[in-house]
C-alpha cells in the first residue's frame, strides 16, 4: 500500500510562480526539487501567462509528478489583484490537469494548520517547518517554500482519497488513464474542500 | 495595403465562453463562424478549464485566426465572481497567445461604444447591430453574438497599428515570426489600452 507518489505543490502568481515537488511514501516525505517560474512585467499580459504556461509545462516535464496541489486563491478586497491572480491561478490549474493529473486545491489556512499546526503562521514559521520536514531542500524564497507546504499538505490529505483509489485500481486496470486520473481527482477534491 | 485578416473575437467565461471568427479587409468585414465552449459545471474546475483550453483549441485549429480579441473583465464588487472569471479569461488570453497570435484586448464600453455608437448599450442592442453588420452571421444566444462584436471592435481599431506593422514587415521578413507576433501584438494593445 505504501508505494511512493511525487507531488507538486504550486503556489500561483503571475510575477512569479512558486513549485515545489516532493516524494511521499506513506507519513514520509522527502525533497525533489523546487524554484519560481516568473514572467516578464515589461511584457504584455497575454504573453506573461505563456510565459508561465511554458515555464510550468517544463518543470511537469522535468519532473513527472503524479498529482499536484495548488493553494486556493485568497479573495481579498482588491478586485484587481484577484482578477490578475485568477488568471495565472488559471494556468496553475489547468496545466496539470491537461496532462490527466488529479489536482487539489487548498485554503491557505488549511495549508498553514498542516505544515506548522497553527492557521494563521507567519511566513517565517512556514519556511521553518519546510526546512525540518524536507531537510534536504534547496529553496530560494518564500514562493518556492510555499510551494513545498503545499506539496507536503497534499501529502497528509491524500491519505484515505489515495487507499480508495488504490482499492479501484484493479477494477480500473483496463479502463483509459482519463477515467482514473479524473476520478481520483473528485475524490482528492472532496476531501480538500 | 488592403489584405484580408481573419480576427476571432473571444467572450470569456468558466460556463460559456462565446467566440466569434470574421474577415475583416479594409473598413469591410464578414462574417466565418461563430460559437460557445462549454464547461461541465458538475466536474472539477481544472478539469473544466481543460475543456475550455481543448475547446478554444479546436476552434483554433478548425478557423486559422490571424490575430485574436478578448474582453477585458468588468472588475465587480463580487471577488468570487471576478476570481472565476479570471481563471477562464486567463486560459482565452494565454491560448492564442501561444499560438503565436497577437492579442489585443478592449473594455466593454469600448466594444459597445465601436459597435452600436453608445457606451451603454443594451444586449439586445449589440446583437442587432451584429447581425447588420455581418448579414449572414449564424449565431445563437449572446455570448457569441458579444465575441463577434469583440471582433468587429477590433477590425475597426487595428487600422494604425496594421499599418504600421505592415511597413515594418519587410524588415522582419528574415526575423522570426514569433517576433513579428509579439511586437504587433504590442503595438495593437497600446492603442486599444
Amino acid at each position: 500500500m505504501n508505494h511512493t507518489v511525487r507531488i507538486i505543490g504550486i503556489d500561483p502568481g503571475l510575477q512569479r510562480t512558486g513549485w515545489g515537488v516532493i516524494e511521499a511514501t506513506g507519513n514520509r516525505v522527502s525533497f525533489v526539487a523546487a524554484g519560481i517560474v516568473t514572467s516578464d512585467a515589461k511584457r504584455g499580459l497575454p504573453e506573461r501567462l505563456v510565459e508561465l504556461a511554458n515555464g510550468l509545462g517544463k518543470v511537469l516535464d522535468d519532473h513527472s509528478p503524479d498529482e499536484a496541489a495548488v493553494e486556493e486563491t485568497f479573495v481579498n478586497d482588491n478586485p484587481r489583484a484577484t482578477l490578475k491572480l485568477g488568471q495565472a491561478r488559471g494556468i496553475a490549474l489547468m496545466l496539470p490537469a491537461s496532462r490527466l493529473l488529479p489536482v487539489a486545491e487548498y485554503a491557505p489556512n488549511q495549508i498553514k494548520k498542516t505544515v506548522v499546526g497553527a492557521g494563521h503562521a507567519e511566513k517565517q514559521q512556514i519556511r521553518h517547518m519546510v526546512r525540518i520536514l524536507l531537510p534536504t531542500a534547496k529553496f530560494d524564497g518564500d514562493d518556492a517554500a510555499d510551494a513545498l507546504a503545499i506539496a507536503i499538505c497534499h501529502s497528509h490529505h491524500r491519505g484515505a482519497a489515495s487507499r480508495l483509489a488504490e482499492l479501484n485500481a484493479a477494477e480500473e486496470a483496463r479502463a483509459p488513464r482519463i477515467a482514473a486520473a479524473f476520478g481520483r481527482a473528485r475524490v482528492v477534491r472532496s476531501r480538500g474542500g
